[in-house]
């Protein structure tokens, strides 16, 4: 089942009311999922390329990419506390992290890298759902 | 977009071959990504409950499942230096988990806790993504 | 070992040359790892208290607090492909996040909560450790 | 702070009672911290070698088992709702996959990669205290 899915279904059964926007944060939850998966297989297929040593900068993006996505897709998902400094400032940090790791993917992308182009299009995906929902938070 | 549909994309541009079933793969990398999500959303669910006293064990075993199910979703997205060890043991741990988490949300989903209803569906979903890789690996 | 001990050898068998000081560096290493640990501690130690509905924005900061130190800590870790603008706008997330940890901490340890008591002391040193990378970023 | 100072405050604070032996369960919280930090780190010391390609089977390994020692130190620092079952198996997960990486670097060690030397020791320390505690749980 999409992520996004069981986000929807989990927000759905939240017992309490909350006031952000069901649509924006359910987006921003599965586009740090999707970021975080490809993330991780882009710095995988990195490793697995013969031209690794010209990777080495989109692999440790990669990594770092992945690990904010995960942090910030956690922080977004809970409800109960919410804090908004907090919030924002991991979205500013994920924002950061995928607008880094999609520069660097698509200047490997526009040299034949296929996973690279793969992984900016979510990195970009994931930037924007970020903006969009710290615009809101 | 699912995350099963960016992992089929990454899988098809990863440069090696690779000798493990791709449906099983992306089944298994999805589940985990839904499981580790509405674990994360169960716990905070429980949270915001009245009677939380009488959740806190689900609540745990939620945190645990959620933890391992990103480290298992991982492992299981790395194609290149694959160890069959590694991966079938970190199976085993998912396995684990995503039982006991559906046993214990299982439980309070009779007793009208729908968050703990949806939660444990994707729990026994993943168990049973990562048995069948296991049969597999 | 310390944390701290571990992070120092591997930093000094880098194979290249790097800009950023090395106290700096493993004074914040050790301590996202020291803020991680005592936060997932923290949230399992009100867990257990009898009055656990009345820590649940407690509960809910440390979780965020332990996933945003964890993110930290592996960002910092890395040297390779370095990027000024990722390392600071996590280590403001870090900082934002202990910060308000420790306020709610504090405010369970004025009433005598113990491990809210610890727990603070370590997001306060995180969040100074943080401070002082991030100036010097 | 050493994080094994963090621990046993942080545990000598916990509310209730709790049966496993504390040294033990301190010294697989640290071992558990201190093996992510070394892994995470000598993946970064491996993308900066001039002989990444040699290197890319450690880097995997070392993602690997960074991830599954962070799962591990979490679940091993909650007492709340404790289960044998799951804490045992994400151990066993945890000492394949510090054993396997251990093995790989002790390779890299030999042919005079100081990283790869420090990081093994800290894997045989980690699989050994998972071991203790596996025994014990």
């Amino acid at each position: 089942m999409p992520v996004a899915e069981v986000a929807r279904r989990m927000l759905d059964t939240y017992p309490r009311e909350f006031s952000l926007d069901r649509d924006l944060l359910v987006r921003c939850i599965e586009a740090c999922s999707d970021c975080a998966e490809s993330c991780t297989q882009c710095a995988d297929d990195c490793l697995a390329e013969e031209g690794v040593q010209e990777l080495t900068t989109c692999i440790r993006l990669n990594l770092d990419c992945a690990d904010i996505c995960t942090a910030t897709g956690r922080v977004v998902s809970r409800r109960t506390g919410y804090d908004a400094e907090v919030t924002s400032a991991v979205l500013r940090a994920c924002i950061a992290a995928c607008g880094k790791c999609a520069d660097e993917c698509e200047g490997h992308a526009a040299h034949g890298m296929e996973h690279c182009r793969v992984c900016a299009e979510e990195c970009r995906r994931c930037e924007q759902a970020c903006q969009e929902l710290l615009a809101a938070s």
